[in-house]
């Protein structure tokens, strides 16, 4: 790609700041209105549902994709994280078509009409980005926000995560930008940024977007295989359970947990009784059940203000993969993370 | 003052953040351009240099006055920083009159026509902001920028500095903003903050604006008192002799600080040998020869590329204050930092 915008998609793909800002401020000038997806590419339907929702807000849609190298810790997997800049490039053409022919005159959608796709170099111009708890550089960090959940084993992600998201901010200045309900710690230190430090843009949450059985969509999945993806969907029970209990009326953190733990427990008992050749094993990173804005944890639930249900588990390796198995990419070897969440709303 | 604009003076007054916003789109949209003059108020002449020079490039000019409390250390001045609102609002009157005097058809002037009296509550919106270094909030952090020569004895200033005029740049999203070459890491560090977030302002940096005699100006100079003042001068003139020293054609370190350090050294000693009554004592914290964009210390100048000669002493307060003499503010007891620095232009 060169450095200046390509014009042989039906959006323009930007490389570099100047020419996305000077379409910008063009589209600014004639009343148009930005709607901004950030991603990190390995695109899947969860990015599609949040540029569909942007396209039905705005009149253009600028989908942004940097695989950020701040936001993974030194021995986390910046390096195979997925690269599938085609793929992505073909999906974001079909959903434009899509857009095209189901926006209809009372209820027009917008294009996708920018992808930006900046160099590390533009991203990072002054220093080498950095994945260092205490390496130098220019971040935003948000605290306590940051260190509690996913923060406390991935001490940098947050730090990454707001870091990238004002840049891209600042290049952008999208009048709403679009995060997915599964990151749902990313959400809430995305607001809090943006509340801190007056970022004109509104922040919209999409639903997360699941597979037919329920297992969040993510760019990691495809690296469980078959295998560690059935046994991986436990974490979603898990959580369902968890919101049944306080859907009947349990208010207590024992009594809400404890339905979620039941279920991870009792799923790990059974793969660990299985054969190495039959079963995939995983720790539970936590459980949590916290404050929507503050993430703190919660003793009981207050019904006028509800909750965040989230949770982390690490699945490992499989022990002995079989040949005839589907065994993902890395060969079931890759240890996947796998989070999820259930937002508790106010029930009164 | 309401939390609504206020049009009893000749600009706006805006205590809160939406109504701004506002009138800066409507200035955007009718293709007028802002320059901001950030300042925390106790204006000086070093102020309304910078209001000039945004007149002359600007059909608007925007002065937020703020005292930020972030970047004041726990043990630091923030209680009896000087706030004068009444006179600070004087003499942007009285600005505002010489602007519309002085302009003309071929060079025509803008007026200040926003004033940014934010509260704390605007600023820091999601918890109260802290001065602890291990403190939470969300904050900028531009490093190892910010640890080096002020930030060195001042921990938290260029964090508190950098965050507030994060804030500020988003609410105000001026086309030029301007700082005054006196806080010389400060302009390095916001610099380097709009260029790491792609902050869309241009960063315009002031002449250091002085009194006859030489010394810079600064808010806290009212501390000082005639008595203090006089001795205080010490620090423009050791880096003048420095200065001196470069402009001959020395490029080494110790040639060119040792012509400071003579002057600084002398002076102590003629003060030391005057009685307690008579003297002003001081202590030099550092006097620094740096590269302009790193701000890491030069072994040697390159004449290619200049350097920054900066340098701080901390007045002690007077030992015996007489009755008879001009005290300044706090009678002579407010120990007072003075900064000052010489910017070593290339020579080739």
């Amino acid at each position: 790609m060169a450095s200046q915008p390509v014009r042989q998609y039906s959006f323009q793909v930007f490389r570099d700041v100047p020419p996305l800002r000077k379409f910008r401020r063009q589209l600014l000038l004639s009343d148009r209105t930005v709607g901004f997806v950030p991603t990190m590419g390995a695109l899947h339907e969860g990015h599609l549902s949040l540029v569909r929702q942007a396209a039905a807000e705005n009149t253009d849609v600028f989908v942004s994709i940097f695989v950020n190298p701040t936001q993974f810790g030194v021995s986390e997997d910046l390096s195979s994280y997925p690269r599938t800049w085609d793929s992505d490039v073909e999906k974001l053409e079909k959903l434009n078509d899509e857009l095209a022919a189901s926006g209809t005159e009372s209820k027009p959608l917008g294009r996708i009409t920018a992808i930006l796709a900046p160099t590390s170099k533009a991203m990072y111009p002054a220093s080498p980005p950095t994945s260092e708890v205490n390496g130098h550089g220019s971040f935003v960090t948000i605290t306590p926000l940051s260190q509690k959940l996913e923060g406390a084993s991935r001490p940098v992600f947050f730090r990454g995560v707001a870091t990238v998201c004002m840049k891209l901010f600042n290049i952008v200045t999208a009048d709403r930008a679009y995060f997915g309900q599964k990151d749902v710690q990313q959400t809430v230190v995305i607001r809090r940024m943006v509340q801190d430090f007056h970022v004109d843009t509104e922040i919209k949450i999409g639903d997360t977007t699941r597979e037919s059985d329920g297992l969040a969509m993510s760019s990691r999945n495809v690296y469980l295989g078959a295998r560690r993806r059935a046994v991986g969907l436990v974490l979603f029970n898990a959580l369902k359970a968890a919101e049944e209990a306080y859907k009947s009326g349990k208010v207590t953190r024992s009594d809400i947990l404890n339905s979620a733990n039941r279920i991870t427990q009792q799923v790990l008992a059974e793969q660990q009784a299985l054969k190495p050749s039959e079963r995939a094993l995983y720790e539970v990173d936590y459980i949590s059940l916290a404050d929507p804005d503050t993430l703190d944890e919660l003793e009981t639930v207050d019904p006028a203000k509800g909750a965040v249900l989230s949770g982390a588990i690490k699945m490992a390796p499989l022990e002995e993969p079989k040949s005839d198995e589907e065994r993902g990419l890395g060969d079931g070897q890759v240890p996947v993370r796998l989070i999820d969440n259930l937002i508790f709303k106010p029930l009164v």
